[in-house]
């Protein structure tokens, strides 16, 4: 539909047919004037009018701050008049350079992350870090320490078991993975590379409150599902790594916050892309990395500076969690959540409801009501819902408006 | 800003204030009425007025089709009325599973993928691919070939010694990479697992035209930057794998399409996130996947099919490189293309001055008439276009009559 008449300055740029969708509502364009310019000139079509949001429970990928969605959308076609999409540009240009360097500089300053550590924007997810850690932190006949509260971390021990010799120390599997051990109980090893946790187990709902110190070696935590949901001391750890897609942004970005001194020791059969040395020299730059995924982090990173901060970030979720728990607590046995009190997620509440048979009707009714993905994870069954950060407060009310409401109309 | 006021039919929505932007030009939200209602409403940003593209000549994250990006956009707060974006998406819902299926299913029609082969959406780009190659098809002990075209095909041989005995069979190095080596000259090396090439080399602008076949083993091709630019004889291989960011979608997503008997097979030390066996039992969905990038992924292969399919896309390809190669070739040396003719590539075109000093301000003026990227690669240095399948025809002849221009003025 373009065609060039005359060198270098004349490009007709015309377009009369309709936009393609396959939506079920179809947006015409207005067909623009003819244009003799350098510039190409689109026009974008106007955006749909049915905005009408859901409440996602959803564990990950997750509900996400709507001005972070909305600012996205809105600079999606043109980046702040680059002429191009985030998704269109070289990650070594100026503009991609800008937005991971700020990216990195706001998490910096959300967690407080001292110089000593780096920070990398990686690929593949917490299951690739289960390889990554080993692998860079240890040789294999080393041991290492894993505190097993749940499907995740048992995952990380396992995959561990091919780069070195982990030792589960604790395992709450025998009670369902409703409880994190009291650090006194922790035999650890003499010896041990690291002792690793995973701060928030997504599917069973169980979090650190504290964090355990490593007797030998250094603390490393998944915290995939409570990452900058509240204020944490970096400086307590050696690695804290996680997966974007709960807290954070969309998936397919993975971050990695390693003391520097612990780099640069990754085992032979490392490769390339699993090795901290080579992310952290090429400030995660040695191959193409996640661009639009970090683009969406560093949203989220300024609306949670904009927020006040972790600290206030944490407030808010101690107060959506505090009324849901109350909630189920004070159902009389109508629902029920398994895990022990003091060690209740924050961010994933899975509960159970004493007719079993109600829990299809419980999550059709909600879905009505636009709750959707309360669904249990397949592994436990029951119902869970996940209240990250970006869950406003509205939506657990609502929620726990409509659980007492059921309670009351099956009790 | 929102505040539930009675049990889970009332919430109250309302918006202000200024929507943040950074942008130079900030726009403001208008105000929404209050609404009572169980659903969310909130009104999107006007799209800027400033919509000029430029022409992005970049090797990759690299320029994508307009009406991609548009609908992308058009869709990014709410998909299709399911009340979230794509990027919020459990990845296991069925609007995510809808989105992953389609994608496959418009790829296999594209590249006529033959049902005995698997398509794994991935991450990690090629680089992970360098390492998962051997890691799946051979054990440590086994022979492979490696055809070193460029720097692509360098980096992946040099990866798989960490997994099995690579021998480069032919490299084109001493000749700085210019060519590709007659079949008959090579000498496979019999009982080799597979033998690897790189289908087109981004940085040099190597471009296999027809392919070897494997005298033992298998053919393993990485077609990251001339992938679904033109029809392609799957059958002919054991193992495609493509980076996603340079023909059909952001960065993040690497597609594996694999013959189905070459999976299950990785060696002990294969990370589970490299092992094709778990991807393909998983559908792609053993853990989360980069679900945005397969989403933009799959309205690129949405286009592609629009547009006639890969041989019509092929058609276009070559009449772009056809007009730029005359060009170069009828500058009577002003402009130097070093590839040997016959392989040069549809995708990348490297170019020297022949006044090498002028390159800085050929980049510079380009640059002011809105096209951009045209620096060649840090390790070769001059010029470098790239121009993949959305590149425009209107773009390159853009490019040719500014060639011209600037060679009238500094001949």
């Amino acid at each position: 539909m373009s065609m060039a008449t005359s060198p270098h300055t004349t490009l007709f740029q015309t377009r009369t047919t309709p936009f393609r969708f396959s939506s079920p509502r179809p947006i015409s364009f207005k067909p623009t004037s003819i244009k003799c310019a350098t510039q190409l000139h689109t026009q974008s079509p106007p955006l749909t009018h049915s905005q009408d949001r859901v409440f996602n429970f959803a564990a990950g990928p997750a509900t996400l701050p709507e001005n972070v969605l909305l600012r996205a959308q809105s600079e999606l076609y043109n980046w702040r008049g680059c002429g191009m999409s985030v998704m269109e540009m070289s990650h070594r240009g100026k503009e991609f350079l800008s937005i991971i360097q700020k990216a990195e500089s706001d998490l910096r300053a959300l967690l407080q992350i001292p110089p000593e550590y780096s920070v990398l924007f990686l690929q593949g997810g917490a299951t690739s870090q289960f390889a990554a850690v080993p692998l860079n932190l240890c040789s294999p006949n080393d041991t290492v320490d894993y505190v097993v509260t749940g499907s995740w971390s048992d995952k990380a021990a396992k995959e561990a078991q091919k780069y070195c010799k982990p030792n589960v120390i604790w395992s709450g599997k025998s009670e369902k993975y409703t409880k994190i051990p009291a650090f006194g109980d922790l035999q650890q090893n003499p010896g041990s590379a690291y002792l690793h946790i995973c701060a928030n187990e997504t599917i069973h709902g169980v979090e650190f409150k504290e964090y355990p110190v490593a007797q030998s070696g250094v603390l490393v935590a998944d915290m995939s599902s409570n990452f900058c949901s509240k204020p944490v001391d970096v400086s307590k750890f050696g690695v804290i790594y996680a997966g974007a897609q709960k807290n954070v942004g969309p998936s397919g970005v993975t971050i990695v916050i390693i003391r520097k001194d612990l780099i640069g020791k990754a085992q032979g059969v490392t490769p390339v892309m699993f090795d901290y040395k080579i992310h952290d020299e090429n400030n995660s730059l040695y191959n193409t990395p996640p661009c639009y995924g970090i683009y969406v982090c560093g949203l989220v990173f300024e609306d949670l500076l904009e927020q006040g901060g972790l600290g206030e970030v944490e407030k808010k979720n101690k107060k959506k969690a505090e009324i849901l728990y109350s909630a189920i607590d004070g159902s009389k046995g109508f629902y029920r959540c398994p895990v022990e009190k003091s060690v209740r997620s924050l961010m994933n509440v899975p509960f159970t409801l004493e007719k079993s048979e109600l829990e299809g009707e419980f999550i059709k009714e909600a879905a009505k009501e636009k709750m959707v993905q309360l669904k249990g994870h397949r592994s436990v069954g029951g119902m869970r819902a996940s209240i990250y950060n970006a869950m406003s407060l509205a939506g657990v009310e609502k929620l726990v408006a409509f659980m007492k409401d059921f309670q009351a109309k099956h009790a």
